[in-house]
């Protein structure tokens, strides 16, 4: 089931993302007309995880079910299991918990079994179980927290591939995440290669406008730039070529 | 796509039906270990609307993405329209809004197309929207109440027939769904007949009890019942054979 | 166990409760520093309900547990059956259910029983099941709603005549529950009498100011009334008298 | 203080738009790319209360402090009362109480002053008290229902006529407000006369589409309608003319 | 009052849970019917806190009045100063905080007159008071953060050794509560000693599973183990005694 | 706009709250009627950070809305950056956020001119974005945690240094602020000295108690103290002059 094909990414796509935080992406993607990319709930599970980046590859829950959702069906064809077996190295798994926060989605089993297979990191708006463990794996997790029980207690697996909310945000199979300190943000597919380009021009300026306000500048026409500082940091940037 | 086909619903099944509230269903439930079945949201839209029940034609909803939840997504293939047009007779349209209460999933002309296909109901988490429209097409809601705003300002439309939670319980196509004024209950498929059966013997039962309460019996010994009631009751309904 | 004795109520007390609405209570009681007596969530189940006043008899849930919370649990000693038992006629049952509203703390039965013993009304900050039945047994109920499952769905029940949270406000056995349109008040027991004198004299100074604005006084000076319109007040209450 | 002109509203926008409904106004809104002016929380107190639409007068709380939200604050000069006084007839007052549903920001004389001034209609995020009073003076009031405690259990008042949110929603002076059966929508003053004629476009033609709905016709390009069902809906319109 | 005899705990059962994470418990538990035991809020207050075990010694609170919740009534006999004078050592106070966050139940010196009687932890679904000065009590103390107001600014003390619930768990006197880093969880005290013997079990054979994880066994027939794999984990055990 | 003088805050206070906790504030707020006092949301972003002790120096933000909320904006007259450039060195700046918290309302930027211009703090009852930026501006900040996106994602500014709720307070300018570990408490402008003259006291009080406990005196008596206890403290502090 679910054979959504995962779609390469670039190696410049990754090494211009890496320059540039998630802050930043908003911003370019609100210009854009889009002002729903943040996931609510995820968060770096280690203080410091670095950034991760990659093609979303997703996973379904719903609620429980007593008849359904039980240590047994851990065993089923349509299980957690068998979707971490499809993901290819370099995704990032995106697991829509629909927020529920008194079971973990994971523990260290299946962590473990996600970094073996390389893949980039876990993002969800639910939460991991036995953190310790998880934290063990040093697979990069992007959650609510971690609690004890297990998925079963309140979450019934579903379905892998196909489109998902996470935090609020519509998530596609082959959509990009990018997960840093502040989070993960989302970018549509299709606007991929404009975003990149207008990130990296926009963290360029605001590490100018950075510069200017540590030598004393006021932000009235600094930030948004009026005509004049536009002018100054083009000669910057000319500067620095 | 989500062809999964529509199981018969036998009219002997629907006639005992009629004659047991969902909160005796859902004590039949949970005697046999499932406690979450009652969809925590849907409302009847217009008191005394008549109890409902039909197989679970399900729809799934994922948060509004500028780029997707558009006026223009209305008319692409995967669409609420063509999901609605792929629904038979006599169905319960279960559609997960994820709890959205600020962007209606249907109006006025989805309501009058689902009642002209002889749509037994519409349940959802959500909300509908233009109040007033709908209730015009005398089709019977399940609902949070309604709303101004579009499925569009809050909501993108995915598929239907796949595995969805609506209101905290996991629904499967061809579950089947009773709703009254209490709201709505799930009986899984697998377990229809015998829940069937126990629930038609416990509505018989809790009627003697009343009747019991109404004549001046006092609670303990009598509901539960102890021996000497059950004797009574067991007379009680030979004679009534 | 918790023989709490319930104090009388003096029909006088009841007699001028009667004609004074749960609004100037609330306005009385700040004015004596206490701001926190309307209970969040109980609402007349049936609109019109009659105003009810009464000593408060208190009933406690904690969260359901499955090894606890059984059908079979209806039966025991301690069981919602024994409490209602209990209750003496003219009182009003609190019941602290947190808040819950995916679980009936009563139903149809519990409900006839309470209103064959003269019970004046159930207050509870979670909701009731099998609304229609509930609503046949023409007991007073102050609830936020009605649900199909039981209260072993959600909750356990533990103590009756113990202090009580109910809808975020400290209830203790003989605390009087005043209950009209716009939900539950309480009254501390040892604040009564204080409390009924000063809320008829409020009631009646704010009937005086409806007569003014009926007749077009403007609401500076009037409503807090300054000087002048104290006197006219006061000349007012005399014609009356 | 706060003295911004309140602007007047022509009588023909009046008349037009109160033959479009506000999910009509939503949708055109939001093709105009705002998602969000549907207020969550105010509904009619009374079913059944007529359309209302009117200029934005809008009004401020904070929360309760006990050395300032006092019954004796009600004299102030900074009082809700000054600002009752402020309103010119027409205006809807719209009332910012920070989705607080535990102290009523109004009760019945506040609300039968400002019937007496002709003030078209009360909107706002939280609730009213004395239920049956207000419901009384006939004012149309959009709110999340009744309660007992004065404004001053929860609410300190601190102005008028500033920009406020409601709902979710930013309202500013003189920004135009509808409110019907399914809550209260914002156009904003700039757009006003643009939006107003596309939504008496857009509910002509979704009064064409329920008419070919109920004569049969399939969704698929009815809804939004395909180029042949343009030219219908045109021939249609040229019709009606 | 209160007088609930605390039952001892054997050292045998506090050795062999030390072995054992809370989230195998929670897997055990619910193998046993059981899916709500963990409680929701309790977090170690410092990160790094040693696990403990320990009979549940439970307080309760009710909201605040501000008629009884004054900093007098710490000087009376029911008091959260009796109730800790009440605790024997190494018990776990288990305290009802009705989920509250802006006030904290206990503070500095409250914790450092429980850490000097030997009590072995703290668990509330609410907040402690002076972070700092709790912290160097050195209390072993899981919640859901510190404040600055006192419980009074938000809860009344009622009772202790009473039935309560604790983060949408219930917990009974004498039950064993088991905490660490993923939060705590209940064990209901007719259940002791068959979950310990079952959750022993259960990490030994996670262990075993996650060997093989590392050593790049596939997660299908592993996790949870067919047959064969059940074989290999049986002669991995033997090769371990 | 705006023009509210801020007022001096003198050395001596400052000193004297230096040795003050926000815990001990509350007490002594509580005992003058004030419960409500403490900011919901606001915690150090950074551990460690220093006490913090200004006037409040007031900014609001609405809802966003599309046609408002967008970066064109932040060049506007009434812009958050010209609020920064109004503050005066030693203000802690409070941001009435209405607790979003999927929205920064400053990041890297606007903290680093704030941190140049020696504004003593940000509050806000909302978040922060660029977390890792904003920490290396060294400005000491208590929100709610770090996002990626911009303000205008959720919120439209709308001026400074007028009266907000901030985490359920009622924040005036010119009330002076202290922020510790534990959160952000208020004091009215009117009450500081008196509040201040209190709190030292309480504090050493405190103190005292500590060392008893430490000591191992039973709580009963001690805390709150008796007379004897009372007696006993006196002689202590006596010793200490």
């Amino acid at each position: 089931m679910n054979d959504v094909a995962v779609l390469p990414l670039s190696p410049d796509v990754i090494a211009a993302l890496q320059g540039v935080c998630t802050a930043t992406l908003t911003t370019v993607l609100l210009k854009k007309g889009l002002r729903n990319v943040w996931m609510r709930g995820p968060r770096p599970l280690v203080p410091g995880t670095p950034k991760q980046i990659g093609r979303a590859f997703t996973l379904r829950f719903v609620p429980a079910r007593e008849d359904l959702a039980t240590p047994a069906s851990w065993g089923a064809p349509i299980s957690t299991r068998a979707a971490i077996e499809a993901m290819p190295p370099g995704v990032i798994a995106v697991i829509d918990a629909m927020g529920t926060t008194d079971a973990g989605v994971f523990g260290d089993i299946l962590c473990l079994r996600m970094a073996k297979r390389g893949v980039a990191g876990l993002v969800t708006d639910g939460v991991v179980r036995d953190g310790d463990g998880v934290r063990g794996t040093h697979l990069p997790v992007w959650c609510q927290g971690t609690v004890a029980p297990p998925s079963v207690a309140g979450l019934t697996f579903v379905a892998w591939q196909q489109p998902i909310g996470c935090g609020g945000v519509a998530v596609f199979p082959n959509d990009v995440v990018v997960a840093d300190a502040d989070g993960a943000v989302l970018i549509p597919a299709a606007l991929l290669d404009e975003v990149v380009a207008l990130a990296v021009e926009q963290e360029l300026q605001e590490a100018w406008i950075m510069e200017e306000v540590r030598a004393g500048t006021r932000l009235p026409g600094l930030y948004p730039p009026d005509e004049a500082a536009k002018a100054r940091y083009e000669a910057w940037k000319r500067g620095r070529a």
